[in-house]
């Protein structure tokens, strides 16, 4: 049994997120890939993500691992060969065998995720798909402060979506950098692992702080109370993007 | 009799251009725009653009003018206005009242094109949209060569559709640039008017020697053969943005 993880890219716009949630018609992206890989080896293929990406949601590099007992391409040819075959929103970047113990979800040490926020006057057809357009100016410095707060080992129940079950809400994050890179604002978070919605939660609730409608140390007290309710509201789908997942 | 003066961004993947040349379902940037301002005036708007891009060509700064005997919204409240009601793929950045005798189309100076190349071995699905995706690497420095012979008072007659017709095909060109920009290549053209077709045949024509098919002084005899069958192929829509309309 060969166990291959390829690493792909995908404009999240018109998929029903990663993995299907509930019975609709949009198709995603695991069953996009899957049919990719059935029709090149023969037989059913069945793969594992590392994040299971909602709906609009993007990624620059999620992970994904699939094994299969025979496999009729040379691995370093499969990009080439999924690409000709993918619509032209889901690229496979890289391709390489790995070995049998390796999954893609519960290997990963880390994820990357990057929020971009489309920060100026007026917004942009071109970044529309890609960027939450935010028209007042925000505050970088009180954004940072407040992201300060997040960094750490924490329990980040009041950033999880409601309703969500997981046994514990606890949960490292390295890293919770804002940047303006020239009309955008980045929100980058490195960590162990995300809650349901936490980026956007997370993002919400500094832009919040970005526009003045809350002080920054009140982040902080937001995480200690554990409860949605306080925080802000989830950023829209379309600035989020996996960037990398670190085993 | 007001005259104003918009300038206008959009995405042009889901638009049949900006002006329709047949009678089809899709809708053009025209139409939109003119339904957009009709809604506002409470009577027909006709507007008259700069450049009538193709289905799939962007601008960033296309022009249009309009006139209106009554017209109901400060001047500079319309982009507010308009981009409220228009789709999230068309954006007015601009509005300025005008001179009576100003024409979008007839009064423009030069005008500056810029098409976009992504040059890297796998592709991009979030440039897709806006890149056309050519793997070889190109040379630029034999395509800089070739675009130096374009520059300059011309017969563009090779560069131009087929079947167009058009009183002179005489065209000058004073900017024929070639950068990279990382893993996308840019072709940057400011000239006093261009033919049907003319940038994407150029750039075309221009890939062909980018890839070693074709000497880059081959594209100065291309030119002097007036004769569209020399030239190279037509470069697909998507790479292609109207910058920016000079008066």
């Amino acid at each position: 049994m060969r166990n291959i993880k390829l690493t792909v890219a995908y404009d999240g716009t018109s998929y029903h997120g990663f993995q299907e949630q509930r019975g609709t018609s949009f198709s995603t992206i695991q069953e996009t890939l899957e049919k990719c890989l059935g029709d090149l080896a023969g037989s059913r293929i069945q793969v594992i993500g590392a994040g299971r990406t909602d709906a609009g949601v993007h990624a620059l590099g999620q992970v994904v691992n699939f094994n299969a007992a025979r496999w009729p391409i040379p691995v370093q040819r499969i990009p080439i060969a999924m690409n000709g075959r993918l619509p032209q929103d889901i690229v496979v970047t890289e391709a390489r065998e790995v070995p049998g113990e390796f999954h893609a979800r519960f290997s990963a040490r880390s994820k990357i995720y990057r929020y971009r926020v489309w920060n100026e006057p007026v917004p942009s057809p071109f970044h529309s798909r890609y960027c939450y357009f935010v028209k007042p100016p925000l505050d970088l410095e009180a954004m940072t402060m407040a992201a300060g707060y997040l960094v750490g080992e924490h329990d980040f129940k009041s950033f999880q979506a409601a309703g969500s079950t997981t046994k514990t809400t606890v949960r490292i994050l390295w890293q919770a950098h804002v940047v303006r890179d020239g009309p955008e604002v980045h929100f980058v978070f490195r960590g162990n692992g995300f809650l349901y919605n936490m980026v956007r939660i997370m993002v919400g609730t500094l832009l919040q702080v970005g526009v003045g409608k809350i002080e920054p140390h009140r982040v902080q007290q937001v995480m200690q109370a554990r409860d949605r309710v306080l925080a802000g509201p989830t950023a829209p789908p379309q600035g989020l993007c996996l960037e990398q997942v670190e085993y």
